[in-house]
């Protein structure tokens, strides 16, 4: 028994039936569970869902409830068991919204049919209208094959909707965008890149996310090559710019130029290789990488930068090192040379705890907790629809970067990811950035 | 020169400089155009786009406005004259909102990165959880082609997605549906299959909406036999669902009994053919129908109807006629028979006025202005999810269709379609029908 009370939620089923949810409270009351709040979710004409708190001591307590609970019989049931992280994602985040309001047959008239026709042929006349008329130039699809849902791997993309959805809430919130998760039952390039291109005219762009390593390579490239619209895949390029921006701070804090500078990248997944090419789109000359698969070291030559042959060596000859290798600890203190900038990104657990790094002399350390690519997504996509861009260049990401140098105040790596002001100025400067080279 | 203002509102971009809309304004007063109210639609860095709404005499001093403020220069451009109806469509008519406010670095933690993960292990453990902890089950996709939208026949998705978004509207207010546009580049029924089902994990129920007949048929059978979740193409049975009940309707009020009656349809598209099949499910003993497209007649045979021979012919021998073929005035008053039922429902010009059938001794008339499928498929949709139905049967489009004529107050045809009860009323008639075929 601990003293700290075991706060939990029940989604409990019950058929629409008086007297049913009293049986429901008297099991939970009989094995001394306390119940809280009682949220009503879902009246149905046979069947209510509500969402029950209640507080134990313990999951075996907890554990008791629900059995006794499912025990009842008469079809109660407990359908989900739902604690404060979860309570947050409950019946989903995001929801299409009408932003107008049917009060009228009138309305009914002007918005639907007879009135909606007239709208139709405004832009079968003339389909630029469609970005005056209709939300398309607004709207952007987060398309997901499930593969690589944050560090979870290939978990599929209905476990991978609550991300989606996330990123819908965030493109909401802080750029005013519609957001549309699209989950798709297939990795195979062919399949992907035939699905998206036959659904892309709903949307002004598209952001793909979670998509693994190294189909996404072949899907990304594919797609940006055969859509006018903007395509990028936000943990490749998404985290580049980030990852630029951070390293940019870093270099500014330990008195360091990053074009003249010799930068390590350890671990080319689809972020290592992204912030690699994003490094020399930057303007670093000498950009060398390691892994441990010949095919992604392959790709980072392919792309202009150098292959190293061991641990110890590049991180004797980088005077930056970034770390994206999911493996903890990778980097011991003997290896960190003085004065060296070390951003060890992996997360949970960095390559390298920062003040080990500090500490065996390192000039500037920080691991990845604040390297968030909500930083970038938002402000890039709105800065690429607001120019009405065909493309995302590396220009743009580049001005995205710097926006978000620009943005963070002095001592810090990166801004807060809630400050309003990120989010514009980095759209103010990629819609800059894509406007001069559409002149 | 007419006393009725002429009044139109013009989208115009300029550049984001001082003294560029001094310039418009200037243009406007010059050839005695009336500003009225200015909306700021969107601030770039780069241009600004205002709303400026214009009152002239008519569309000739409309057009010298425009053209002089296209002849400013400078960048400033008329992208778009909107009018009443238009502006009730700017910027589209849907959003993707987020469900949850980010407040705090702990809302942010929560709802994105790292809260997320442990909502998609849930949901990875047990995909059931999905349902509860992402929008997914109340989410249907509207899927057009754009082959045949309204009446206006093939003029592709993107000149349809007024439609589509008025649909995802309807849905929001009557039935708290999220429902999401899908525009497809290709009517190629394989192709448009394969989209679907690769894209369909995201959504609880597939709507078909505006596509064209025959390819519809084949598309909504194959979605239908491979999809485990509801696919309805509304421009069939929910048409359907409404004809049905306003067909019933009129025959509570002449007195007649539907599955006792020769039942004729006229016209035998999507539209036509599905009523046919809706009046057999319904019990309708003798459904006879004509069509100049012989593949449409033998679909009907196929499905239990029969063929008849002309339309003096199936006039005659009816004692209710139903008319979907778009031709104004088919129906001459001297066919009419006395004691029949008539529903000539082609929009916006009927076979025969209501008028003229009575008064050529009809016993019931009526026009489509009135079967307005939108008290259909948001409560039909509604009730499907509530019950976690896998399909749309003939059962719940039925319980549908009793749902509205019971919602019908005596002497109307329909309800009024704003009457929330209505749409509650097919939910829970659905839903009903739906869980008892579970059981």
């Amino acid at each position: 028994m601990t003293n700290t009370p075991y706060l939990r939620n029940l989604i409990i089923e019950t058929p629409s039936k008086p007297g049913n949810f009293a049986k429901v409270a008297y099991a939970i009351g009989q094995l001394e569970g306390d119940i809280g709040d009682i949220q009503t979710i879902k009246v149905g004409t046979l069947s209510t869902i509500r969402d029950v708190s209640v507080q134990c001591n313990d999951v075996e307590q907890l554990d008791k409830i629900v059995e006794a609970i499912n025990a009842i019989g008469d079809g109660i049931q407990v359908q989900a068991i739902s604690d404060d992280v979860l309570r947050a994602h409950e019946g989903g985040k995001i929801h299409m919204k009408g932003k107008v309001e049917i009060r009228s047959l009138g309305d009914l008239r002007r918005v639907y049919t007879p009135g909606v026709a007239n709208v139709c042929k405004v832009i079968e006349k003339d389909p630029q209208q469609a970005q005056f008329f209709t939300g398309i130039s607004n709207t952007v699809a987060i398309v997901t094959d499930g593969t690589a849902i944050l560090g979870l791997g290939n978990i599929g993309p209905v476990a991978g909707m609550p991300v989606m959805e996330g990123k819908a809430v965030l493109f909401d919130q802080f750029a005013g965008i519609s957001g549309i998760p699209i989950l798709l039952d297939t990795s195979d390039p062919d399949q992907v890149v035939e699905t998206v291109k036959h659904i892309h005219q709903g949307f002004g762009g598209i952001l793909l996310e979670d998509i693994g390593s190294p189909h996404c390579f072949e899907i990304e490239d594919r797609l940006k090559a055969e859509l006018d619209i903007p395509v990028m895949h936000d943990d490749q390029h998404g985290t580049a710019v980030v990852a630029l921006a951070s390293t940019l701070s870093a270099c500014r804090q330990a008195g360091v130029k990053l074009e003249d500078s010799v930068v390590g990248q350890i671990g080319l997944g689809a972020a290592g290789l992204a912030i690699s090419r994003m490094m020399m789109a930057y303007g670093v000359k000498k950009m060398q990488g390691i892994d441990m698969n010949d095919k992604a070291v392959e790709r980072l030559v392919q792309y202009g930068g150098e292959s190293v042959g061991s641990l110890e060596e590049i991180m004797a000859t980088s005077d930056i090192v970034i770390a994206t290798t999911g493996v903890q600890g990778l980097i011991k203190p003997e290896m960190v040379r003085p004065g060296q900038v070390i951003l060890a990104l992996s997360n949970p657990h960095a390559e390298i705890q920062p003040e080990v790094a500090l500490k065996a002399g390192a000039a500037f350390a920080a691991d990845g907790r604040l390297v968030n690519n909500v930083l970038g997504f938002p402000g890039i996509f709105r800065g690429a629809l607001n120019a009405k861009a065909t493309k995302i260049t590396y220009e743009m990401l580049i001005a995205a970067a710097l926006a978000i140098v620009d943005s963070t105040k002095h001592g810090d790596l990166v801004p807060h990811p809630l400050d309003p002001n990120v989010h514009q100025n980095v759209a103010d400067a990629v819609e800059k950035v894509a406007n001069a080279s559409l002149l």
